[in-house]
């Protein structure tokens, strides 16, 4: 396979200024990364940054596409994976991959949806098909439809509710986890920890996904 | 029951201040949320805002902690009420009030985690053990527990990884339906509301306690 040609000029300034942005929002947070930070970061002047890009909105919503971890196209090969494997070992995959990715999508995710402007930016640019946040859910829906249809699993479930009930699981603990990150100080911190399980992922991982594949009604 | 009495002097002009705050960060969001707006909407001046609050973090933090419906607060008196009714039917209806909470808490919280100095400010204020992010699903866990205890789920399951499976779901859906809110001219915005079910949250709610309560496993 041939490598891709190395970044020069123009698209070499872009991406170091994209590079930057991304640095910067996850370590000091979006409302405190100013276009004059992005610039120092990326060792640039902020004339050479606008002659990149038009504003500080337009750079949120290009980190945003182009430097996370590509979560929705994983998600898309799931469905011709099924039959092989085990369902829980697939979808333990999806909860190890799905914590992180939204761990480091929170903050930028919580600054657009705080504005309407900047959520309308994105959403226009975003091809809603391949990307929009409803798709790794919908990926998995499409994979437990295959695996119902294998006889994998109970043909009485809805694969919808199901792949919502993981996905969401998943973005829940990126928000707590994020919310009690650095709270060492924190009074009852012991406990919350506890409660969270901060620290432990993989464990969270094992029992959200024995918790959606074992008979829950009794009898 | 003897009514509050009303409020008067400061604590109308306070009460006042939130509630216009409040009503901003829902409609134009937090970002175009300034206190010049919050003045003009609260009908006083900006030096009497600032007489009473410190600064737009301190406001949002209160708007945060004293102007959302009280979600915790209900799901504490959940663990009382092991027994009666049936588990799905306590079930929906958490599944019902978190969907709204969250819709409203949503910009807010976004806006939060997306500040490193806006968190340590709301973290600091809160009391964790009534009111941190983590509580529904741990008085959930418990209430889950308790019907454990009573034989009316099986004893196989794990309470607290079954509480934040329901919980992230609803998270995640309010999250979902923000983002496509308003999605009219969207392109393909019928496939996705098809996917997300924006307009029928009684039928996600439905599915997804369904999904929680039913047996997965095949045979």
């Amino acid at each position: 396979m041939a490598a891709n040609p190395p970044l020069t000029g123009g698209a070499l300034t872009q991406a170091r200024i994209l590079d930057a942005a991304a640095r910067l929002m996850s370590s000091i947070g979006i409302t405190r990364t100013t276009t004059k930070e992005i610039a120092r970061e990326a060792g640039c002047s902020e004339a050479t940054l606008y002659k990149h890009f038009r504003d500080k909105e337009e750079i949120f919503v290009r980190v945003l596409h182009e430097r996370l971890p590509p979560f929705a196209e994983m998600l898309a090969e799931l469905p011709a994976q099924a039959g092989s494997s085990t369902v829980a070992a697939h979808l333990t995959e999806v909860a190890r991959a799905a914590v992180p990715f939204y761990r480091r999508a929170f903050p930028m995710a919580g600054a657009v949806a705080a504005s309407a402007d900047l959520l309308a930016a994105h959403r226009a640019k975003l091809d809603l098909a391949v990307a929009g946040p409803h798709m790794p859910s919908a990926h998995l829906a499409e994979y437990l439809r295959a695996e119902q249809a294998l006889g994998r699993i109970s043909a009485a479930v809805d694969p919808a509710a199901l792949a919502m009930l993981l996905i969401g699981a998943c973005f829940h603990r990126a928000f707590l986890t994020l919310f009690f990150d650095g709270g060492e100080e924190l009074a009852g911190a012991e406990q919350v920890r506890a409660a969270v399980r901060v620290e432990q992922d993989e464990q969270f991982v094992l029992a959200t996904v024995r918790a959606l594949l074992e008979p829950v009604a009794q009898g």
